[in-house]
């Protein structure tokens, strides 16, 4: 039962992205190159009636993987999901993460990785899959911010390689909602989606970063400008976008302040918009691909538990 | 066809309040006193497809008030209603009001209250039927804040009579949007609702009064205070309804100060929230009833324009 080959890679392990909504693995070589790829939508939302271990042996299967070591980041850790492993509770060091792996009840060596939890009454927080990320594109010694937007961004803290804040924004799952349902659907042509070049856009990270108004009252705005005649459908997505990616540079700001770097971990669009919004809140970023984060943390994981001798 | 009497009244006029979701009319004594009374949930989004003057004149029937004069205040005067009241701009006189009314093509009087507009590119806002309440709640020469909570909260500066700026926010929309549709939904029981005593609804004013964290991370941080074992299911609420009215008093501290007298429109458990949180922020209110603001508003209109000699 020999494992799938290509070109010169002998496939050495799985490395698994198991979200809330999505499902990416990669049959890996031992240096961490991707030999063959698996993307579904089986995240842990679909799993909690379709079973884990069915989702699972059926990618693993069609990658040729059957009795390789796997590992695992992201919701499948969580409570509801496959099997949990604890938060590890900041501060705590990316390179210790591996050492939180919980191994899943199963033949063979498959292990899932811990998120993390800020366990502070005042700021309680948490993150599942990030931590991999950040592992997978920082420096070793790394100081300095890190930010990973989507549904819930998240703004990390790093001091010499160690994760030692953070804070989660409900950006991207509070744009869909207003944009989708709330009386600001009126105000956007859904055609229209946010450009980081766009006036409106530097208009609501602007109002956001000036902190002249409530979030709650600058949203209503959108739909007020576009009833009274100063603005138009096509910008409503920009601004809503502004508004909302403007609050977390604003808080950021007021937190950090602009000295430590920023690295940030997206792709595409998402990436653009935030590059311009770290801009023009004055931050100096780098921008780090967040497919490839997630990878290239799961190999290094790899790397700490099963090839420690090399 | 003489109109319905009760006691000593005579049928006057009639008053409506016709609202996005729903329909209230009077039959009214020429001295305001309501003689009876028809309720509905017949708001512009039914009317669109029913038809205004379908459900206009079932109603008027009902009440035995066929012909008599008729004024409507709310959103059956926007520009999806049933004939647009064009926006008086801010400042407007509360008194003058009923000089904006405009005529629907039918027969009899019967006339739309107008709204108010803030055109100001910068801070563009609009009310329709706030201004009446307004009117039916404050003494002729008024001058502080009006706080009207719901859906879409006013906060209004009123200074010797006359509307002179407003800030809309969208407490209401978003505390629906995200305690039954985000991921705060799983960390809020939903038989639970926020009390005007309850430590998480002080605990959540208190934060978003601070202004130490962004409104989209607080709100998250009400699932991972319940993730981490520091609240339960019983508080979610109390803690999103205390963020998010909170929100407004931070603003409103911000731009009016603590100086100006507050006058509250609103009605049972929103009322003592809303009271709660004023004291909290150290204003001072005093509350009047939200559905009593809009009768005295549309008699005291009917009183300028019918009753001019009396």
């Amino acid at each position: 039962m020999g494992h799938r080959q290509t070109g010169d890679g002998q496939a050495a392990f799985i490395a698994i992205d198991w979200g809330t909504s999505s499902f990416r693995a990669w049959l890996m070589a031992a240096d961490g190159t991707p030999l063959a790829e698996r993307r579904g939508e089986e995240g842990m939302r679909h799993c909690a009636t379709a079973g884990f271990e069915t989702v699972f042996r059926r990618h693993i299967a069609a990658l040729g993987g059957e009795g390789l070591p796997t590992i695992i980041c992201g919701m499948a850790g969580a409570r509801q999901g496959w099997r949990e492993a604890p938060y590890l509770e900041t501060p705590t060091r990316l390179d210790a993460l591996h050492a939180g792996a919980v191994r899943v009840d199963i033949d063979g060596d498959v292990r899932i990785l811990p998120g993390v939890a800020q366990a502070s009454s005042a700021e309680p927080d948490v993150m599942r899959g990030e931590e991999t990320q950040i592992l997978g594109s920082i420096e070793p010694g790394f100081t300095g911010l890190v930010c990973i937007p989507g549904t819930h961004s998240k703004w990390v803290v790093i001091e010499d390689g160690a994760i030692t804040a953070f804070t989660t924004y409900m950006t991207g799952e509070l744009f869909a909602l207003v944009a989708e349902q709330s009386v600001v659907s009126l105000a956007l042509d859904k055609e229209v989606g946010a450009t980081p070049d766009s006036q409106a856009f530097s208009a609501g990270l602007g109002t956001a970063e000036s902190g002249d108004a409530a979030l709650t009252s600058s949203l209503f705005r959108i739909r007020s400008a576009m009833l009274l005649g100063f603005a138009n459908k096509g910008d409503g997505a920009a601004r809503l976008s502004g508004l909302l990616i403007g609050t977390e540079m604003a808080d950021a700001l007021r937190r950090y302040g602009r000295q430590k770097p920023v690295r940030l971990i997206a792709t595409g669009s998402l990436a653009a918009l935030y590059e311009a919004a770290l801009a023009h809140a004055g931050f100096i970023s780098t921008t780090a691909d967040a497919e490839l984060a997630s990878r290239r943390g799961l190999a290094r994981v790899a790397l700490a538990l099963w090839n420690k001798g090399s």
